[in-house]
Formats: structure tokens, sequence, C-alpha cells
């Protein structure tokens, strides 16, 4: 592997496009501007190989799952982006055409959601590869988006499809043998490329009075709003959108219900509104209500309350 | 190891110090308010377990390095803490004592520095572990200090003592023992737990002409200020600051100022100004000047150009 400032100066310096902010990332940190009524919204996810990505997964899939998870956190709050410092833990020996690849991934990102590089590490280990992002973006002062706000009465929403992503890590791991290739191809590809809804998001401020992202999965997600806002979520599985894809992997197997509720890698937001919303820019839909209480219930296709074998039915009380 | 949640909640929300932009660890994101008239400076630092710190070394140290790392950034920049986010990657099956001792040796940064943890992301991994680190600073829009502006004339000043870090890593190692048991243990606190100088750069802001810290070894630091600046730093090794301690390693054997000159992790202030700077809080000595030119040049004792192995003499022409 080449010398650290070596691969700084030949792959990640271009990715900072420029921005002043970084300078060109030859000094200690990023000076970042602020803007009058605006406030700094600042995440940090980070992946291990093997845990969050597959030990053999290509560079660019590595890059669009680590910018896809950190940008939906962002989006989540209703944060238009800025740009990002990487921390980036490289297997010795690693070649420079992997980090290259690496680079290219990221780029798209960069120029999709003008989202330079402003800094960061580049180090090496003899472990697993690791990456951490930190994900900065800005959001009109006192306005950002939380989890908690949900109120009694107000509709619970959902973006785009769900379950895509569970299913397609499944599809990855050849465990959807029986479902034709196109479908299995889009699932692979929404796991593997997430598309976070960054301007569905920006268009939620001062609409939505909880809002979070999909990547535990939505039960879960929505047991966080539920917790976070000191109200019960009531949904009903039939209203959930789901992809032609999933739909038909649930046709398959009808158990898959519970993969598409519980399983995570979304990234689409699940959001409360008292206002019907119409943003525009992404699919909607309302899947549910929140009512007082303190858990989440999902209403099946028989009218039941569905037992859920994970995440389908907590109470936050004492937690 | 217990679940993420239980260990976020229990360990790391008491040190967000009740930060409101932190949201108690519960959100997305954490959501930095902005002062008119400021910038934010952000910067990441990672260490993986027996790279950049020693396999065995205590929970305590490893935080002590990560923030006295990073804050040093801050400090190279005359940027004022405002708070970070953490990426911590434990090995799976790691004890919680661990972990608690970490964030106590975290809690000392967050008071010392009033650096309250505003967000990261916990996960575990089945290789050594690795922390990454980003820390958001304020400083007065436009005047963050950076390695470019150092100008002919200036003179070269160096913070504190000189060589302190990379003697105690060899002392830490068992490779000086002929030292004699104060100076050994002086030295390996000093590379243990570092003083970042973050008020002396905060009093640097509109004095200095550049300014780096001292991470990679002072011949290097002060080769990416030449670089940068388009200058040439000529500096004088008997003017080199030492502790008590690093003298009597010099005593003991003459080629360990290879190691002063040229060993990292000093944490201290390198910069250059054309006034005689009095800031009251650290001991500042001048130890050379800047001249017209490309590299970076020692004089030894014997009034000639020292030729160090490693950092001592390079030119940026081309590069």
């Amino acid at each position: 592997m080449a010398d650290e400032f070596d691969i700084i100066h030949r792959y990640f310096a271009p990715l900072t496009r420029g921005d002043t902010a970084a300078f060109g990332l030859t000094d200690d940190a990023a000076a970042i501007p602020t803007r009058t009524g605006y406030e700094h919204v600042v995440t940090t996810d980070a992946i291990v190989q093997g845990v969050h990505f597959l030990e053999n997964e290509t560079p660019e899939n590595i890059a669009h799952r680590l910018c896809g998870s950190n940008l939906s956190d962002l989006a989540a709050m209703g944060a238009k982006p800025i740009g990002f410092t990487l921390a980036a833990a490289w297997q010795k020996g690693i070649g420079q055409g992997f980090i290259e690849a690496f680079a290219t991934g990221l780029g798209e990102w960069v120029d999709g959601f003008s989202f330079p590089l402003l800094g960061g590490d580049t180090v090496t280990t003899p472990g697993p590869m690791m990456f951490s992002l930190t994900a900065i973006g800005e959001v009109e002062a006192g306005m950002a988006l939380k989890r908690g706000g949900a109120k009694p009465g107000d509709t619970v929403y959902v973006s785009g499809t769900i379950g895509d992503g569970a299913l397609g890590l499944l599809a990855a791991q050849g465990k959807l043998d029986d479902l034709p290739d196109t479908d299995s191809e889009f699932l692979k590809r929404r796991f593997r490329r997430p598309s976070p809804r960054v301007s569905t998001g920006r268009s939620l401020v001062g609409l939505a009075s909880a809002c979070i992202d999909i990547s535990d999965g939505l039960i879960q997600d929505l047991g966080h709003i539920a917790a976070a806002s000191g109200v019960s979520v009531r949904i009903t599985a039939d209203r959930i959108p789901l992809s032609r894809a999933a739909r038909a992997a649930l046709d398959i197997d009808p158990s898959s219900i519970e993969t598409i509720l519980t399983g995570g890698d979304d990234y689409e937001l699940a959001f409360t509104s008292s206002e019907e919303p119409d943003v525009g820019d992404a699919p909607l839909t309302a899947i549910g209500e929140v009512t007082d209480g303190a858990d989440v219930r999902v209403t099946g296709s028989d009218g039941k309350v569905m037992q859920l074998r994970s995440g389908g039915f907590n109470h936050f009380a004492g937690t």
C-alpha cells in the first residue's frame, strides 16, 4: 500500500470537489461556515467488514452502504447535507485498486447529494476493515425533526416501500432462490445501494411531528418514536407499501411478513403528522394512527393484533 | 456484552452532561446551534488496537489518546471545543467493566474541556478494537489557524517540551531501562496522557501566521507548514525545549536526538509569527526562523545542518 499522504492526495482530496471548508485535506481540520438561522446536524455511523457488510463485498457497495445509512440519518432530522469526514481502516496490504474503487463509490454520493469530503483519517488495521463516517448537515434552527413529538390523533406515514432491504440481504445470501431473477436483483440492489430520502426529509420540516429513518426495522423504529413521544403507534399490515418484488416474496412465503416488518436497512422514513403531507418527491403511504398508550401494535389481515417473534409488541414502561 | 441500547444508556448518555444538542443520544443525530460570527471546526482521528495503542493498553489510556489527539487538532486550528461524536468498535465479548472504564476516561476530557459527547455509534468487531472520534469546535469566522501562511522573517515557536511522547513510547516498551524511574514514569505519562494545547491555540488566533500540532514528529510537522506555506523552516537543535527526563535520555544516548526531532505524539503546537507571542498559558520557545525556500533544516550543536535518517531534510518540489 502506498503512503498515507499519497492515498489522501490521489483518491480522497478530489472528493472535496474544491470545497474551501476542506482546505484540500492538507490541514488539521475542516472549517465549516455557519449560516445565520441554521444549525448543524451531525451524525456518525460505523460499519465493520463481516458484521455490517459481507466479507467479500465490493468496495463500491461498501461506500454505498456507508453513505446511505449516514445520509438517511440526516434525512430523518430534516437536514440538508453539507459534507462529511471519514475514518477508514484498511486491511494491511490492500491494493490501490480497492481504495480507488471505494473512492469512486463515494464520489457518486458526493455528486448526487452535494456532499463533499471535508476531512478524516486513513489508518491500517491487521483485522477486518472498518469505516466510520460523520455526516454534517444543516437545518433551520430549532426545526430538526425528532423522534419525540408524535401526538394522539396523528397519522403514521412511511415513504417508499418497506422490507426490500432485509429481503435483499436474504437474496444476497441465496436464501430466496424461488424468486424470479428480476425480483431478486431488484431486492439485492435495494439492500446494497440504499436511496436515503434526503429531499423528503427536508420537505417534512415543520410538517412532521416525529420522524425516524427505518434502519433497525419498521416495528423497532416505530417503537423508538412511541417511546420518545410517550404514545402508542397502531398500524395495519395490509396498508404497508410493498414493492412488486417484496410482494412476490410474500406470495411464495407468507412468513416473510416478519422479515418485512422487523428486518432493517430500508432507509425509508417513518413519520407522524396531523396534516396530510404532500411533498411531491417520494410516494408516501398512511399505515396507521397514533393513540394514547406505550406500544406498537400491528393489525393483521384477520383484524387481530399480530404476535411477532421479535420487536412486534413492546411495552416501554420502565425502560 | 449487554445490548447496544443498554450500553449507550448506561455509560455514554451521561457523557452528554445534559447538552441539549445531543438529545440524550436517543435521536438520529445531534443538532448543534451555530453562533453568529463563528464557524465550526471539525476533525476526525481514528485509533486501532495494536497499531495506535498497545494491545493491552488500559481503557482509560485509550480514551486519553483518542481525546488528546483530536483536541490537539482543534487546538492547532485555534478552535474552542464544543463536543464530539464517537464510533466505538468493541471486541466481541468484552466486559462491561472495560466499557465503563473507557467511559470514565472519556469523562475526564468531557469535564476538563467542556467537551460533551453528542452522538455516535457502538458496534462490535471480531478483530482489534477501533475508535474513531470526530471533534467539533468553533472559531471566529475566517480566523481558523492553518498550516499555510508562514512568511519569510517569521519566527518559529513551539509550546511545552518536545520529544516526550516518542521517548515515552520507548519507555513503555522497556527500551529506556537505563533511565531513572521518575524520568521514565514522566515520559510514559506524557505518552499516555497527552495535554493538548487548547487554550494556547485559542490565544494564537490572529497572532500566529501558521500553526500545526506536533503529532507526526517535529520535523515532519514543520515540513507540513513549509510545504503549505511555500517557505523554508530553519531551526536550531540546541534551542528545542526539552523536559528534564528527555534531557536525561539524551545524556545517556545522544542518538536520542533523532527520536526527539522525528518521533511523534507530542501534541504540542508548532507555529510561526511575526510578533512576539505572550499568551501566558503555556511555555513558548523560539526555535528558528522562516526563510525563502522549500525545506526544513536543523542546525546541530556543531553549527552544521544535521542529516537525519528520516524526515530531516525534505524538498517538496513536485509533490
